[in-house]
């Protein structure tokens, strides 16, 4: 199969191993991919992954349990032992032995096609279309947010970043109806931001003045932390999005000072995620780039690491 | 009045002018006060303080409001301004014009005499003594761990750190139910730990699993987070208690991966520190270290900086 793949580098390959399924496992044909920031973390050297990248996707599952062939999928990223004390205690996407498609010791979806367990699988409803069911996985990861952090009417809330997964945090806490603003620093990006109907504020115009109550951290940068701390109130929350590879100069004085809450926020609700695509709450449209085939993979890294792009899409069978 | 300046460096001065209490405060001769190690971090540029040194102290009002005269009384270290949206909110701590006694704009009470709004005035029970009193500010911010993170039986608790401010939550946390270890490098501090009932590990012999529901990381270095985020568990608490001056490299992404909650605590409830010295129920005792005149106060910050010694006390007016 043809596969991207990174080792050293990154790779295009036309002919990798087909992957085979193991017990509980489903073998799903990869329609479309989306390339996500990790993604181009982990080229730089973040988890220090070695293997076929790629978490984000929409599939068929043409091999494996009975109850899924030919069904439509999104599949969640952790794969799990359910086993063991995580598992047991609720916290299965915390798992002590899991693998993460694309991230952690399992091959990802830039491939044609995903081996995943069926534990994992979304069907997709008819009316989420496959470029619309590729924003699952980020969407999912995005109602993390207020799973993690109650907000309200009362919520002031700034999401620092105006990337993808800055515009969909932002209309996820909108709709749970707090009053958002997202500071970044593309101004095209900013002007998307306001086609969704949420405020946009330029870097350079911001004024802080620590009085939000939530500010969630998505630059992807470790300049994001210092700014979050300066516009975060005294006992508010900051909610923590961005990884990056190695550690990074942060001065936690304010965080104690202020006594803020800072969490640490990872993999959401896929379920969450279907469902406002199929009832359409949330926008992905505008935030659709550019889509590549799958043989274009290193042009599509390098659109989605550009600040004029938002989410850039692999092609593999359409 | 004698006073311990900060100005560049530390000095005792032998004349230092006397202060003059305003509308709504109190004169307020001071018996002892404890060093602490927010001292020794102002002493090396943190918070940028300049004025008279301290902030932990018991004495009797001399001047000031009729119904406070002749009382002994611990005092709160922020004083406020009681009109701004914090102050409001029921977040006085947090007052946007807050001075903070010794640290902040205020001076502090490393003097014969010190200055104070009445409304932070504690008044001391009889049963508690001069020298357990000292204890009260800290025990106070020891207070504020359970009071931000909430702990019963079920909760395996480390301390990181086994200072001063370590051993005092510890002793809070174990009086709530929970199940504590504390962390360190001295073994003297942890013979000390272990005489106060509660388990001591030494740092060579710890084995870090990411299996602890809260960790209190108290050493005041910038190597206790990175320990910390080894030692909790997948969705569990850090109360960071630690500041020191200026930015250190810490590696956020396993906050971020093991979605922790990091969550940063000052100062707490001092009617709970109060009340547990009167009730005998937290040990301070075996945490006094030595007494020092306050003209030997520079022995004292030397005394205080030592890792063998737990609490250093100034004495002005025994």
């Amino acid at each position: 199969m043809r596969a991207v793949v990174f080792d050293e580098g990154v790779s295009f390959r036309a002919s990798h191993p087909d992957p085979e399924p193991g017990e509980g496992e489903c073998l799903i044909r990869v329609h479309l991919a989306g390339v996500c920031s990790t993604d181009l973390q982990i080229i730089r050297g973040y988890m220090g992954f070695r293997g076929v990248l790629g978490h984000e996707m929409v599939g068929t599952v043409e091999a494996g349990s009975e109850a899924w062939l030919s069904k439509r999928v999104a599949c969640e990223i952790n794969f799990v032992c359910r086993k063991c004390d995580m598992c047991l205690a609720g916290l299965a996407t915390h798992c002590r032995s899991r693998g993460v498609m694309g991230i952690l010791a399992r091959d990802g979806c830039f491939a044609d096609y995903l081996i995943a367990p069926e534990h994992n699988l979304h069907e997709i409803p008819d009316q989420v279309s496959d470029e619309e069911a590729v924003f699952i996985e980020p969407l999912a990861a995005a109602y993390q947010v207020p799973a993690q952090c109650r907000v309200d009417a009362r919520s002031r809330v700034t999401v620092v970043g105006s990337g993808r997964l800055g515009l969909l945090i932002a209309q996820v806490l909108t709709e749970q109806g707090a009053r958002v603003t997202v500071v970044g620093r593309n101004r095209k990006k900013l002007e998307v931001c306001e086609k969704l109907g949420i405020q946009g504020i330029h870097l350079d115009d911001l004024v802080a003045r620590q009085d939000h109550d939530v500010v969630v951290e998505c630059t992807g940068s470790p300049a994001g932390l210092p700014l979050a701390l300066e516009l975060v109130r005294p006992r508010g929350t900051i909610v923590l999005k961005s990884t990056h590879a190695g550690a990074a100069e942060v001065d936690l004085a304010p965080l104690v000072i202020n006594e803020v809450n800072l969490v640490g926020s990872r993999c959401g609700p896929f379920g969450e995620a279907v469902n406002a695509l199929a009832r359409k709450t949330i926008r992905v449209a505008p935030l659709m780039s550019k889509t590549f085939p799958i043989e274009d993979a290193e042009k599509a890294f390098a659109a989605a690491a550009s600040p004029d792009h938002l989410k850039v899409i692999l092609a593999m069978n359409t």
